[in-house]
This record gives structure tokens, C-alpha cells and sequence, in this order.
């Protein structure tokens, strides 16, 4: 559905002209995510208030176009593509920290707000926003919403939806509404709060955000253990959590995900390591150095080669860079990547982490895993040519696959990237028919004409 | 709408006849709950399980008649009321822990536990469910999900929402659904879950719930401060939080309080106490100290007339009783309580706290203040003879005058005890037209036939 002239007239009297364009060099900027999907949207709009968006929303209706919101596009699942053409409603402008609230531990901030920068500023404030996307130097607040972010930290801290106390959107009616609370606790009317967060940008445009803080913890030291066998690190992370440790984090890495970082670096991490943890502990200097005892020791009995723990902040830094250059690095690989976001119960990862490495001896595939072992979130990557019709197949086949196994363990096909364009041939695999049309009601409530980023997360 | 005798020979075929009641003395034991008010149901019916709630409700749909789960009928504000007559579900059978996972911190089990029997339970695996309400021991596990109780651990923990995976329930239409993962993250599809928790029994009816738990700390402490002024008390409290010290509770007594319980147990808490704290801190034993350090330095700095901290987990105990009979202790201030559940910042705590003292002035009433002073949520309890129509508008009236000044200060009128009926009237002081539409949607989404739990929350 082509945007008319007129329509477009319309759109740049809302924001000015300089805030709107459909020149082709813009359309393509705001084209692709980070799935390297191509749709080419309409028109690209950067509203500069809640009242602009809710203008654009009400021609959206008034008029039949789409409309998309997006904060960075960094997004994993195409959550923030234009798969139907449409209007892609850029939030960037929309980036003022507002407010930090030291005496009540809470924090108002717009949408467009990068997550990198707001950690900063509570930092500076002695202040923790604990949730922290790999992607947090080139995500939003927004974003991370819109998906229900999580990141390492969640294993102790947990994700996005547990810091959100309230909000302000633009319903898909160009209505708007206030969700939640400014306080800790309040139970007035269902949570819309919960509802708008990880609705995937599909049940309203957020444009201010309540965040809790907590206080920031005065030490964190970061350890790694290198284990001889991706079997033996998956149930070192079982172990640790079964012995009543719980680290702000406990990443891992297979062998596969050591090698590529070591060659994209030109470094050398571990010399022989089948996987790598690398975990980090927070609180008081008492506790933090008890914990780091409790640790290794543990860690030794599940026959470690190699526990290490970072002397300096700089070390820290070095292995945590490490960690962030896998997504880049993968592509010594191949061209392409397919990546995945599944959970299992964390009893379950040696047994995941055995079907994958059968998998990979069976398909010839590369499979690399890394990931949030400690809340049982394995990223795995199948890295192809894409172009190659039947390691294409073949790779779609051992996704699906891999899903089943995970539903079957107990788990969940995503448990951050979200569900978008790339999961959503896969979501009756996990959701029922009753739930699915449950949801897609609730979908009709909030977008009764049905504007607002289509062609995500439910299956037509 | 009384329940026909075919009707009633129908839900008697579901469940069996023992489990089905329609005599006067068992219909007056299901015609209250705390709020005291009194609407006698046309039946109450005992399922055993999810099947037979399914054909219940089924049946409630084709004939017409209201619905009203129920846990304990300990519930504030009238959850479990049948206000326009109908069939208690009485979830009481469902009452078995189906298990502890400890290796993956998690725990299965259905509403109709008591909450204090799962502490119990968890406990004796050296795991922690931390949501607490003060009626733990006579409060159902999916009572509390329904309101999304809270207690006076959330400080440090969370309320009942931060606690919950995932749910299988059954819709008011008699479909079966499940919500959410065994995980601890997810995010696939919208967050069902956390509409059904603090949806107050108006959604759909839980059946299990899948529970997130910790590890049990390994130490806990117990310490109160004595103040001669209220005020220098809540001024207490802004400072621990402002200055990042996050102790597991800060529960605060005022002076009626302190004197109602003393009266009631027939012994002294504290001389000349204007106002009391209680404080809980919780962790590893250096951890403990330290902060019991921290708290002691504080809290002379705010004038604290005494603080002492509990030095056996005998005389813990009994600060806690001490705490947890102010409900039934103030009626020795007179026979009928309005019982409120406010929260705001916590840097406003000082302001509602001179707000309260100025009308009590004002008005001669009886009011109570105590509560969970560490997340701004205050209960104040009118005490009055509610047969004195003069005392009553005068209660009613003040009522309001605190929830608008609630309000103002950016608080909530409730905070763990849910809208009710109580609440209902004053709804659209905290809520909007809009999102109180949206939500209406929404119960009609679930609920098409409206048969389920008539009469709560939305103002008709």
C-alpha cells in the first residue's frame, strides 16, 4: 500500500518537513534490522513529542497506512521492519533522560534514550539499572521494552519488565494513556504496564518510562573457568545454581565461539578450551570475596582447567569484550547467520548443549553456542552461505528441530530476541490455539483497525 | 438470580454432592471476607480439580449465572464476594505442593495452598519464596496471586507478580490456557501471566502456578527504633532508603498502633514510644553486620530514641507478633474498621504521615497508621462505630480527602490489597476513561458472558 502525495503532505505537517522524508537514501537507513531482512518502508517520520505521535496515529487510522515504531533497529527478530510497507515512526528524538530520582530510587526517561547512556547517568549517581542488552551501546530503552530485554544479568537481577514501574503511550487509536505507578507496589486495574512490555511494538507507542533503580553495588569481580568439555561446563553452571550461589552473571562459550573471537581479535584467551565461563559476583567487598571462594571451589570440582580470576578492571573489561565480539565475529564463519534465543530450565543445558553438538556431527553444520548459561539462555548460531539452498534447508530443518527439543525440555523458543517476523512461523509450536487467539483479541482491543506494526508475532 | 433446582442438580453432578452446598449454614460461612460485609451466594461449590472448574463455567455461560472464586475469604477489599448472588468456587480442594525443583529454584503448586504452609515447605529445602502478606497463615497461594499480595519483604524482594513463571488457569468461557514458561525468562507472545495476576478473580480462575524461588538467606536480624515523634520515623525511613541501604523490611507502628497491641497482649512494647520501626535485614552473617551497623549509625542520627536489636530469633518472633495482631488489636479502639492501603513515594512518607495527624485533629477520628514503610505503603485503619451514620460520613469523607492527597503526592491507592468494591468508587481518581476502557475490553475479551466475579473493580 504506496503512501499518496497527499498523505505525505499531511505527515510532514505534523512534525515539519525536516523531520520526515521518503528519499530513497533515508528509506533504505531504516530498511533492515538486525535479522539483515530488507523491507523498505514508505516513509520515515521522526516525531518530537507524544502529542506528534499521536497525531501520526490518528491519520494512520484515518487514512489505512501502517505504522512502524523503532528505536535503533538492532532488534534480533525484525520487530522493527516495515514488512508491510508502511511508516516507520523513528523514536530517536525522543532521548532526554528526565529525571533521576535518588531519594525514591526511580528514574524517568524517554523511549529513544540509548541503554549504554542511562546506565552511565544512574552510574554517576551511584545507581544500578541492572538489566544490560549485549546490544546496550546501540539499543534504546524503548527497544529494550518492546522486547523485554534481558542480558547477563538477569540470572541475579532479572530482565526488563521487573524495573518498569509505569509508562506513557500512544495507543494505536492515537490515544493516550498512562500505565502503572510511580511507587514499588500498586495493584489499581489490570497491569497494562506487563502488557505493553515485550508486546513487541504491536499494542501501543511507549513515550516515557518509570524505571526502579536499586543501589549500586560496591564491588563486582569477574572469574573465568576453561573447561576441557562443553558437558562439564553446563553442569558446573547446574551445580552452581543447585548450591544456592547466585552470580550477577555466568556466561558461557563453546569452543567454537573461543576460536572465532581469538582469530577477530588476533588474541589468545585459553590455550585448549572446549568452553569457557565467565562469571561475575557483586555486593559488598565481603561478600563479593566469599563468593569468589565459594566459586572456586566448585568450579575445581567440576573439573575446571583453568579458574582465573580478573586482578583489575581492565582485565574484567578485556574478557567482557571478548564476550561482545561473538555476534560480530561469527562471520569468520560464513556470511550468514541464523540466530537463535531458546531457554531451558538450567538442569536441562548439559542435555541441550549434547542434542546441539549431535546435530552439528550429523547436519555437518557450524553451530556455535554462547549465551546466559546462568538462567539457561543459549544464543546458538547456525553460520551459512545462505545461498546455498541446501545448507539453507538444512539449517531451517535443525531449528526447528532444536525448538521441539527445547519445548520438550521444558523450555521456550525466545527468551529475549522476541518472537517478530523470524519466530512466528514457530509460535503455534509453543503457544496453543486458545492462547494464540486470546492474545490476538487483546491485539484488536488495543488496534481495533489494525495500524500498528503488522505481520508480527501471530501467524495470519 | 436465583439458582434454578435443575441448575443446582447440574453443578451437584460435576463435582459430586458432598462438594456441592446450597444449605443455609454453609452458604453463610462463603457470605464474607475481611471487609465484613455480608452478600449471601446462592451455592458454594468444592471442584477437585481443573476439569470440573471447566464445566462449571461452561455451564455458568449456556445458563446464565455468576461465578465468584474464593481461597480463604481473607481478602480486603471483597474479592471473593458474591454481590449479585451466584456460585462460590471454593478453590480449597487444590491444595497440594506438586514440587520443588531446587535444582532449578522452582516450585509447582495450586492456589488453594496456604501460603504459610508453602514457606514451610520451601524452607525445609533451604528455599525462599519471598512474598509475605501479613495473612500468610490463613491466605491461599492463588488469593494472593489474584491481588497480587505484597508483605512487608517486598522492600528488598518484590510483591507476588515478580514471583510468577507462568500460570494454567481456566477462562471464564470454561477454555483451559497456559501462561507464561517454567523458566526464568521468556518472552513469547503477550505477558498472560501478569493480567491474570492482580486481575483479582475477574480474568479467569488459576489452577497452578509455577513459582520463581531463592535461595533462603542464610541469616536473618531483627531490630526496632523507638521515636518520640512520627514524623522523625518516616523522616527515618526517606533517609535508609537515600542512603542505598536496602534492609528486607522497614515496617513502621504509630503511636495508636504501638498502644492498641500493648493493650491487647497485655504488655510493653516501649515506653513513651511515639512511633516504632521494625527492622529486618537478611543475607550472608557479614553482610548482616554490616548493615545492622549502618542501620544503628542512621537511625541515631534520626533521633531514635532506642534501637535494639533482637539478639535470639525468640524475641524476633515476638516483635513480629507484635506487628502482625495490629488488625485484630484495633478493635479495641472501636467495632468497625475502614481499612485503606495507600503507598507513595517514599520521600513523601513524612507528608502523608503530618496529613493523617492533621485530620485526625480535624475530624476527632480514630486513625491508625502502620505498615510497610519501606516501600511508601501505608495502611491507615478509621476506627469507628459505622451504626453512628455522623462518625461514618465523617470516615467516608476523610477517606477520600487521603486517597486524593494520595494522589497528589504521585502514590496509589492501593498497593497490595486490589480494588474490589471498596475501592470501585473512587476508580476513576487514580484511572482514566480511557485505560479504564481499554481494560473493560479486555475483561470482555475473557469474558464475554461477564459471568465471572460480577461487580469488581470497573464502576458499572
Amino acid at each position: 500500500m504506496a503512501l499518496s502525495d497527499s498523505i505525505y503532505k499531511k505527515l510532514r505537517r505534523i512534525t515539519g518537513e525536516d523531520n520526515c522524508s521518503r528519499d530513497m537514501e533515508d528509506l533504505a537507513c531504516y530498511a533492515y534490522d538486525a535479522t539483515a531482512k530488507i523491507f523498505l518502508p514508505d516513509a520515515v517520520i521522526f516525531p518530537g513529542n507524544q502529542s506528534e505521535i499521536s497525531s501520526i496515529l490518528k491519520l494512520a487510522n484515518t487514512e489505512g497506512f501502517y505504522v512502524i515504531p523503532r528505536g535503533y533497529g538492532s532488534g534480533m527478530t525484525g520487530g522493527s521492519l516495515a514488512v508491510k510497507g508502511g511508516v516507520i515512526i523513528a523514536m530517536t528524538r525522543l532521548n532526554r533522560i528526565l529525571k533521576i530520582d535518588r531519594e525514591n530510587l526511580v528514574a524517568y526517561a524517554e523511549p529513544g534514550v540509548v541503554t549504554a547512556d542511562f546506565h552511565k547517568a544512574v552510574e554517576n549517581e551511584d545507581l544500578f539499572y541492572p538489566p544490560d542488552p549485549s546490544s546496550s551501546k546501540f539499543s534504546t530503552l524503548g527497544g529494550n521494552l518492546s522486547e523485554c530485554a534481558g542480558g547477563p544479568r538477569a540470572v541475579k537481577y532479572g530482565v526488563t519488565k521487573d524495573y518498569v514501574l509505569g509508562l506513557e503511550a500512544v495507543l494505536p487509536t492515537g490515544d493516550l494513556i498512562k500505565t502503572g505507578v510511580q511507587t514499588v507496589k500498586g495493584v489499581v486495574g489490570y497491569d497494562l504496564t506487563r502488557l505493553l512490555v515485550g508486546s513487541e511494538g504491536t499494542l501501543g507507542i511507549i513515550t516515557r518510562i518509570t524505571l526502579r533503580l536499586l543501589p549500586l553495588p560496591r564491588q563486582v569481580r569477574t572469574m573465568t573457568a576453561v573447561f576441557e568439555k562443553m558437558e562439564s561446563a553446563a553442569e558446573a553452571v547446574s551445580g552452581i545454581i543447585k548450591n544456592s550461589i547466585i552470580p550477577r552473571t555466568i556466561e558461557f562459550m563453546d569452543q567454537a565461539a573461543i576460536k572465532c573471537v581469538e582469530k577477530y581479535l588476533d588474541i589468545q584467551l585459553f590455550r585448549d578450551a572446549g568452553a569457557m565461563l565467565l562469571i561475575e559476583v557483586d555486593g559488598s567487598p565481603d561478600e563479593v570475596e566469599g563468593q569468589i571462594r565459594q566459586l572456586e571451589d566448585l568450579l575445581n570440582g567440576y573439573h575446571a582447567k583453568q579458574v582465573k580470576t580478573a586482578a583489575t578492571k581492565e582485565d574484567a573489561e578485556k574478557l567482557w569484550k571478548a564476550r561482545k565480539t561473538i555476534s560480530p565475529a561469527l562471520f569468520t564463519y560464513g556470511p550468514d547467520k541464523i540466530n537463535e534465543d531458546i531457554v531451558v530450565p538450567r538442569s536441562k543445558i548439559p542435555e541441550m548443549v549434547r542434542k546441539i553438538k549431535s546435530l552439528k556431527n550429523k547436519t555437518g553444520l557450524t553451530i556455535v553456542s554462547f549465551g546466559h548459561a546462568g538462567d539457561g539462555n543459549i544464543h546458538f548460531n547456525i553460520m551459512l552461505d545462505k545461498k546455498n539452498s541446501e545448507e539453507l534447508k538444512k539449517a531451517e530443518a535443525t531449528v526447528g528441530e532444536l525448538f521441539d527439543f527445547t519445548l520438550e525440555l521444558g523450555g521456550t523458543i525466545s527468551g529475549e530476541h522476541g518472537v517478530g517476523i523470524t519466530k512466528r512461523p514457530y509460535l503455534n509450536r509453543e503457544l496453543g490455539p486458545v492462547e494464540i487467539d486470546l492474545m490476538k483479541k487483546i491485539k484488536t482491543v488495543f488496534d481495533p483497525n489494525g495500524i500498528l506494526n503488522p505481520g508480527k508475532i501471530f501467524p495470519e
